[in-house]
C-alpha cells in the first residue's frame, strides 16, 4: 500500500500570499513583494484594518488564487509513489467551500473527489505525511510533519522545512 | 483528553430515508414506510429509474432532510464526555456542501466549525469511534466501528450495531 500525504491548500497548493498582494496592488496602487511580508503580521503590514479578512470574505477570492509555482507538476509526480489527499481547513469560511472545490477541479482535475477533505481543525487527520504552512496543524500531527515556508512561519525551526515544491520532491522521493 | 467520535450525517444524524420517502409520496402519491425498504436496493424499490440520484442532485434536498429521531439530544449528551466530530462524505455531491453546513448550523449550532469534516472517502479519519451506516466507511476504520441501522445494512453482522440514538448512548456511556 502506498504511503499517504495530506497536502494543505492555502499557502501550499494555492499562493494565497500572492493573491493578497495582487488585490492590494489593484485596490491601493501599491506593489509589495513577498519579501516585504516576512516576519510581520498581516495587520501590521496592511494599514487598512481587517483588510485580509475582508478579502477572504469576498466572493471570488478563493476561486481565483494563483497556483503555487511547481505545485501541479510536483503533485502529479508524487502521485506515482504516494496516495495524495488534499486537506483544507475550509470550514471557517463557508463561502470558500464551493470555490475551493471549483479551484481544485480546475487546477488538479486528476485528484479524485475521494481524496479531498475540507475540515475545521486537522487533529483527526491520519496520514503518513502532512505538508502545511501552519504550525497549529503540524504540531499535533501523528505522522511526519513538513512545514512549507510562508511569511508567517520563517522563524520556526521545530519541523522539517521545505521552501518550494522542488524541495518537497527531493525530500519525499527519498522516502517513497 | 476526551475520547473522540466521528459521526456520519446521512442516515445517522439526518434521516435521508425519510426524506426520500416523503419526496416520493409528494411526487407520486404513494406512501411507503421504512419497513418496505428493508433488504431492497433503492433502484428495485422505486421503479422510476435513477430517482434517488435525481433527488440527491436537486437543490434543497440536503438542506431540508428531517432530523434522525433523538439525534440532537444524544449528541448533546455525548459531548459531555466525548469530543464529537461530524464527518460526512459530502465531496461526491458538490452541491451538498453549503446545504449540509447550513443544515448542521441550523440543527446542531453547538457543534463548532472546528469539528466538521466534509470528505470523500473516510480512510484517513482517525478517531476512537466511528458511527456510520455504510460498511465501506467502517470496514477499514482503525478505531471502534459502530454501525447505525439503515435499510441497506440490516443483513450485515460484522460490526457492533445500534438501531437508534438511545442505543448509541447506552453503548458509549459505558465506555466514557
Amino acid at each position: 500500500m502506498k504511503k499517504t500525504i495530506a497536502i494543505d491548500m492555502d499557502g501550499v497548493l494555492a499562493d494565497i500570499e500572492m493573491q493578497i498582494l495582487n488585490w492590494y496592488e489593484r485596490d491601493y496602487g501599491i506593489k509589495h513583494t513577498r519579501e516585504h511580508l516576512i516576519g510581520r503580521s498581516s495587520d501590521e503590514f496592511f494599514p487598512e484594518a481587517g483588510l485580509v479578512r475582508k478579502y477572504i470574505y469576498t466572493p471570488g477570492f478563493f476561486q481565483t488564487i494563483p497556483l503555487m509555482q511547481g505545485a501541479v507538476e510536483a503533485v502529479q509526480k508524487l502521485m506515482e509513489n504516494f496516495e495524495i489527499y488534499v486537506v483544507s481547513a475550509a470550514m471557517e469560511f463557508p463561502l470558500s467551500l464551493p470555490e475551493k472545490l471549483h479551484w481544485l477541479n480546475e487546477h488538479f482535475p486528476f485528484i479524485s473527489w475521494r481524496n479531498i477533505i475540507f475540515c475545521g481543525d486537522k487533529s483527526i487527520i491520519n496520514t503518513d505525511y502532512m505538508i502545511d504552512d501552519y504550525p497549529k496543524n503540524l504540531d499535533y500531527f501523528k505522522g511526519k510533519p513538513i512545514m512549507f515556508t510562508a511569511y508567517h512561519n520563517t522563524t520556526l525551526t521545530h519541523h522539517s522545512r521545505v521552501n518550494n515544491w522542488n524541495e518537497v520532491i527531493t525530500l519525499l522521493e527519498a522516502e517513497a
